[in-house]
């Protein structure tokens, strides 16, 4: 799954992209895209309250469930900015120094 | 990048492992973990408050700092709950179709 | 208005009572108190976004209806636990000494 | 306690109005002033998270600090657009008819 996976981001934008451009009245993002910037950060916060409230209640598969709404939100945000999910994990990376690491474990660090 | 990029949150969710069994005042991390899920969620919570901040500033290098730090601490939060990163992208792609995008897409779609 | 005002908060407490016992079809506050507290929390989280999006557009009367929100949402959230608004503003009377600040300027100092 | 209580926020008002003058060096409120809107709004949206996670603690006095911070933030953002604290009262106040409620309450209704 891990490869794939790694694509989501940016095959995620890259649909993001599109709707951008798309009528409001044919997509859930077309429409948030068209409402503007406050109601995409509107959205971002109530995903990281549901979140929030989401892990309290321990619930393994809602915890799940309202990262990916969290992180789908973050990605619209990014989108509206026109910034790849991409620099984001450059910038972690960057942090953690997460290629190192990684280079590490696969030499069985 | 993409690639590198992809495997970003798998290897710094593997360093979190670690972090979770290390002595609280040896990182930032180790001591979260130590002060409980909480204080986990209260800096999710904090950090969606600075990314919607930052987006509203519209400073572009503000705004990845920020959502690195927001994603930073969902995966903090997801350690917590024995989550891997990759259920939480499975789930955004089982949503969007977005391995079936990028293959449409890698054909020229 | 400041009379009358001083009294808004016990008012609203007092309604809220009411509003427990009845059928949750009948109003918004007794829907929202049949969901439980987890659906009064994401609408505190919710509001206090508004509240802060509304301040950074700096458009008066939406700052001063999304903070009615918020106040009233929190009031929902204490009426939840049985808390009176006014242990929470005997709380705030305790930390700034204001009892003392309005004896001093009434007496014109 | 409510009639004093029914002061509470124009008082606090007040002093804020002072320390918006004041050096940032001299009180916690001053600082926050000085450092401009986007501090007072993480500061709300901090104090919101806190809120809304010891309502879910659910320790009394925990609820009732918390609130109590969150209520002194919001006086501050108010302060911060010169609205004060009895004009969004007494959009409560038009919103749930609550004079009116505490009329009928008072002859016994």
């Amino acid at each position: 799954m891990s490869d794939s996976a790694g694509n989501v981001f940016s095959a995620i934008a890259q649909v993001l992209e599109q709707r951008k451009q798309a009528d409001p009245a044919t997509s859930y993002t077309a429409g948030l895209f068209g409402k503007g910037q406050d109601a995409i950060l509107q959205k971002v916060g109530e995903e990281a309250v549901e979140t929030v409230l989401a892990s309290k209640r321990g619930e393994r598969g809602q915890v799940i469930y309202e990262t990916a709404d969290l992180w789908f939100h973050t990605l619209i945000m990014l989108s509206h900015h026109g910034i790849e999910p991409g620099e984001v994990l450059a910038e972690l990376q960057r942090r953690f120094g997460t290629s190192g690491i990684a280079e590490k474990q696969s030499r069985g660090g």
